[in-house]
């Protein structure tokens, strides 16, 4: 496939400044790009490399510097460069139907243009929409519902009663609709309290590989439209995710919190249970959430405080033992100044006590 | 399904205030349940809404106002809830048999009343109690042992020798018996030391989604009757966990170490090796224990200190840069007054130095 | 399978002490080893026990006491007794072959005494190697290639184009070549990057359960020689990590970061995108590593720090409240004496201001 470069311009919403009619087959970094290929500038600090690149074409934003290059002028190139990646690398989908080695249980509906692999388990009663990959070994349990265009990839479980929205990709190994952990204490053990809520993920969501989402013990745990998981996440029972929300690998949600819209949460976070994080709240790897988060605050450590204030006291915490020793000293020299001003003050003549 | 308030009294070891007849087909929380339903007061807090539910009746403690309603007056309302959810949710299982597409080695012993899904996999001489229900894709390796009851969700895999406990639940895309993580350095790499003991897993536990319990070196990693763990959790080589012990997602226990009886682990927490915790232990979420920790202690932080004194000095955490400030100026203060009292002892008449 | 003292000394590339003819057919721990049987000293702390242990004979290092018992003496007790596991433990491979419920796409090439598993499902094009073993429910995408003895436990996925070395050891559940976390954004919104590299895993690399390996944005996230990996780890996109490694239980290492070679990571450590982590270097468990680190360097704490350094200042950190109030009171002394000695001063007869 090779497009023209107006062509190209037209699908990113840009202009051209340059040649409009030269052919461009692919791309790559400005260090990568060869003859035939085109490039991106985003960051700054590479400016000088547009004057050196081999590609045939670069996408810049207005301001930068094209070097006398053929390029497309977009308002955000990184973006643009994605864009071009996508239609650039995107195999086409081809349906396989459902493959030898699949099962398939009974009232399920199916939806057109589906690849359904072997080993893959489709309980009774389950709803899949059209152009739905189920790769090998994935399993879906009684009465789950898959909405248009998902990606399910190997060994995904979706547990009974789980709602999957439209354009959802869930990476190898992810488990939806697990159990709540929930028991009451009786006596010295503990009671399992039935998890009977659900799961329900919105669409466009993408979810990472050996992800856990548990489902609700009474209602639903849900992840909204357009938010993105990472690997290795824990996201408890009974926990509502807004839109468009970041959660990096290895963070974990305890029950019930609420996170807002696009929110970050960096990787290996924690969040205690109950509490609620407000839009586009930004919470740095590591950090140990344990109250609410008033929204655009951007929090680290644990327990988490603004980011700032916690750079400013862990860039002091390697010299407490220099300020430990030096107050240890201070007390000492105080203690001799007040022994001489008592003494003096005695010494004074005709001072009165 | 419906029962009298009498039989549910006499069920959850209770007794009725008001009119036993009356009869329960469900129930749910304060705000929710309806004509015909009933629901709990656990947390004193909600005391309230005993007067404004619509429930027809209502689970309490004895000291609690009743507002005039039918009753159950029970010990601990949140358990006796957790029993009628239990039993009104509960659906009676179905025993599949061995469904087609599951696979079963040689010398395998079954059983009554089991459920094998496709895809799953049995090795030669496993033994499997009755009332077991297998999910779809699930491995049991060679000469592993399940006792009765045991449910194992879609995607686990319990490897060579080990051996599950009576009413065991295991989540989806649990792994139980992986090597230990042991080498022996030789040069600059690494040699394999063979792990060739096994995993016990007790009667009544109950392990969440995408957990690993690696098998021992020599002999056992044992998880104690009664204990709950969360998902992702890691449990390492020759561990020995207690009973009735709680361990929250994404927690780590590192070889060797030996946690008693009703310990609580907080989400992310990490324990060292070759240590051990004892009974009624609580350790607060992302902790690190470095040493051995006595009964009943509750500590937090890395390394983990009891849990006040922690609270108390991440409380002045935040003020270190001022901390420091105030020291530094302190120090020029206490500079000066030592050279007005040097001056000061020089200047009084008939002082010697 | 019994073997002369001499057999085993010359297999360890040790010498004999003793008889060289006794017949040795297992081993176990200086308490647990009985007649017949060999056991080893490696920590000089249980010296002592080497006189009273039942074993008979003792793999010990050239220093140590024999108390007269027939032994081989090695330059690496440990490694040796390692090297002896294998050796009276190890079961013979036998290859299975394609066994009923496999799955193997078109365009397969297969080694010699491979044993391909009920519910492992071989995709297109895929190249596998000698004396390979996939376990049950194992996924290989397409054009995924493998060397020569191959271990993949059940669960496992390998992603489409990953390339898995020789000797590779890789246990149940775990990713490789799930897509990497990246996203531009467009408004509030994220757009998907393609993730168009691989995962390529060298030679004789271990991989516990349940970890997550993505394939890169565009070029190749590698696992180098002899690293070996635990459980619940994460390996961001365009990672690269060297050889012999040691990355401990549920770290997490973000992308396009770089690791030396030898470099150890204890359990639940974070290393942040795009920085350098040289040789040799090690990092205590639960750390968080903001910048590079120099080869050799033992760091800990997030944001870690040298690790004594570290060390000194946690032993203080539950001081701080106490240390606060001392500061407090230091400046209510020094202001009373600055008051004093002001006072003083205008009492000095004949002082002037």
């Amino acid at each position: 496939m090779d497009k023209s470069l107006q062509e190209l311009a037209d699908l990113l919403g840009g202009y051209v400044s340059g040649d409009p009619l030269i052919r461009i087959r692919g791309l790559g970094t400005l260090e990568t790009a060869g003859e035939g290929e085109i490039t991106f500038l985003a960051n700054p600090k590479y400016a000088g490399k547009v004057a050196t690149t081999r590609a045939s074409a670069v996408v810049l934003s207005a301001g930068a510097n094209s070097h006398g290059r053929h390029g497309i002028i977009v308002a955000n190139p990184y973006l643009a460069f994605a864009k071009l990646l996508t239609l650039f690398t995107q195999r086409p989908r081809r349906a396989t139907g459902i493959m030898k080695g699949a099962h398939v249980g009974e009232g399920v509906t199916m939806g057109e243009e589906i690849s359904v692999h072997p080993g893959t388990v489709i309980g009774n009663g389950v709803k899949v929409g059209h152009r739905v990959t189920l790769h090998p070994n994935v399993t879906l349990y009684e009465g789950v519902t898959l909405g248009d265009d998902v990606t399910l990839h190997a060994g995904v479980s979706v547990r009974e009663g789980c709602h999957i929205g439209n354009r959802v990709i869930i990476h190898n190994g992810t488990v939806i609709g697990s159990d709540g952990f929930g028991y009451a204490p009786e006596g010295n053990s503990w009671y399992k309290i039935p998890q009977i809520g659900c799961v329900v993920i919105e669409d466009d969501v993408e979810i990472g590989a050996n992800v856990t989402v548990d489902r609700a013990a009474l209602e639903v745990t849900r992840i909204g439209r357009g938010t993105k998981i990472d690997n290795l996440v824990q996201i408890a029972h009974n926990c509502v995710i807004g839109e468009d929300c970041v959660i990096v690998a290895q963070a974990g949600i305890a029950g019930s919190a609420r996170l807002g819209n696009h929110v970050t949460l960096g990787g290996q976070v924690a969040i205690v249970g109950h509490i609620t994080v407000g839009d586009n709240a930004m919470i740095s790897g590591q950090s140990g959430v344990m109250g609410n988060v008033a929204a655009g605050e951007i929090l680290s450590g644990t327990p988490a405080i603004p980011h700032h204030a916690r750079l400013r006291s862990a860039a002091i915490f390697p010299h407490l033992p220099e300020m430990r020793k030096t107050l240890n000293r201070l007390g000492v020299r105080v203690s001799k100044v007040e022994e001489e001003v008592v003494h003096a003050r005695r010494e004074i003549p005709g001072r009165e006590t």
